[in-house]
């Protein structure tokens, strides 16, 4: 038995309800064909973005003149993606033959409200605006920064904390131990920070992998596989001598990290996520693997391979550069 | 230990963000101190509407010009009012000292495509139109009907089928023997019906108080407690010969319902779900109650209580008209 946390990007749920719908089948289709492996047996946690989904929640509430915080758009981004997610795992574990069932859960995330992330906020979401209008906003709104965003107009910046803590994690493993598969940490997970002894919603976004990352250390994982776009990490990403990492040790990818090979707020992050994961473990491994190549990257045969140093394993490490 | 399912009406949520942040506080002070009842030990199962709530997602997305069917809003509805109800719940929970922890549930409720509600849709939904909008729309849209509501204008009216089972049961009783508070049925679940072997959304929505009451049986709940606006039912209602019902037998109130006491759409539907709950078992009581009196209620001092027929009770049954 191995419990596996897998990490799905909003940017693969699609743009829009039928683009949805139609991705989401074609992910639970090869999540379903994991579970129904006979050589191995898995726990699976399944964990998802949020980006263009909160995007389009936010941007309804605002183009209708109404009031939506961005944590309470995430809860209800939670429950629209939990339920295509459930719903469509649900039915092709029924194909599968497979006894178990899917469950979403709404679920918040602990971050710490000294995180320097506060400081400088980086994460653009929402509407584009005119540098007029930006500058109105922000004098209208004392805790709203606005920031140009790649010649596209002005955007609002929220900060990205460091997540602390998954609070529902309890129930994740509840679940997990009754032949559920765990739909949890939607969109990083709605965040709320301690202030005077309560838990109190803040307006930013965790990292989806991060929370994943952190959730699967919490459960006590042995695999954090994130999905992405592409089949493997690349150093030298889309240059002459662009090269595909397969099985590599923290160190060495730490060092790909250092010569600065993976774009900020794109593989950097999900590579951050994974070392992170099998940083206090040698018995731990973190995939990045596209959605197609999920099963094979998860049994070695392919994708980018994250261990620990100190791993015991009998296959050939990357040469490092 | 005695398991209770208390279905909280959306009405009661309020309309509006900070009214309801306001409002679910109020409740889950009030079911933490049930919890921290030091004679009885209860495990909680919270139920609730979404009338609003709902109402003001679509309404967003109308607005906006998105296209968002009902289904959907009802899932992004469930992640809104769980998100408050579960982190409003874990801090009054560890306010009281309680080791608990509340888990918000997405959940799917499966009705029958061929429920009689289907044929003549009767629920009143989202905006207000014109008779010529409204008569546009039906002729554009041939799955859409729309009926004039009380002189306000036309509204599209959806059936309120029978719930037939709780997709997501196990998950609940799972989470119930673990120490959490279970926030289930959120606007009475997300509706799907079969369809060629498949599980597929309808279009419907699902009264909360049946769906309430069928996850209490399923369960095995020893309480089925409704909380309304009003203290108690009443027979004659707002007549100067109304009169309170306290402790009552299920035939004893069908003889009402029959007189026609109890208001279609208000009083109606939550005896109706009570006397469900009852049917079945002479161990089960239903109670109906104003929150503030909830605690009381519970333990046989104030609200309305009905009990099967063969119940055995020491209390003196309501006299019969």
């Amino acid at each position: 038995m191995k419990r596996i946390v897998i990490a799905l990007g909003g940017n693969a749920l699609g743009v829009g309800l039928e683009e949805q719908i139609k991705n989401v089948k074609k992910t639970t289709e090869i999540i379903s064909g994991l579970l129904a492996d006979k050589e191995n047996e898995y726990q699976i946690v399944l964990t998802h973005g949020n980006g263009p989904q909160v995007g389009m929640i936010k941007l309804a509430f605002e183009k209708s003149g109404m009031e939506m915080p961005l944590t309470e758009c995430c809860a209800m981004s939670q429950g629209y993606i939990g339920y295509h997610l459930q719903s469509a795992l649900n039915e092709s574990m029924s194909a599968h033959g497979l006894r178990y069932t899917a469950q979403a859960l709404i679920t918040q995330v602990l971050v710490d409200k000294n995180d320097p992330a506060f400081v400088v906020p980086t994460k653009p979401i929402g509407s584009f605006y005119s540098l007029e209008e930006a500058s109105r906003i922000m004098s209208e709104n004392p805790g709203i920064v606005m920031k140009e965003d790649s010649g596209r107009g002005y955007r609002r910046v929220v900060a990205s904390p460091k997540p602390v803590e998954i609070l529902e994690k309890s129930s994740v493993l509840r679940l997990l131990d009754e032949h559920h598969i765990v739909i949890t940490c939607g969109g990083g997970g709605i965040p709320v920070c301690e202030s005077s002894g309560r838990k109190v919603s803040v307006e930013c976004i965790v990292d989806k992998d991060l929370s994943g990352a952190l959730l699967a250390k919490e459960i006590n994982a042995d695999i954090f596989c994130i999905l992405t776009a592409v089949d493997n990490v690349y150093i030298n990403y889309n240059k002459p001598n662009q090269q595909s990492l397969g099985k590599i040790s923290y160190s060495e990818l730490e060092r790909y990290v250092n010569q600065g090979h993976f774009a900020d707020g794109s593989m950097l992050p999900k590579v951050m996520a994974a070392m992170e994961f099998v940083s206090e473990s040698k018995d731990k491994k973190a995939v990045i693997s596209s959605l197609e190549n999920m099963v094979s990257a998860i049994n070695g045969e392919s994708g980018t391979t994250i261990y620990h140093d100190k791993a015991v394993r009998n296959e050939e490490l990357q040469p490092v550069m």
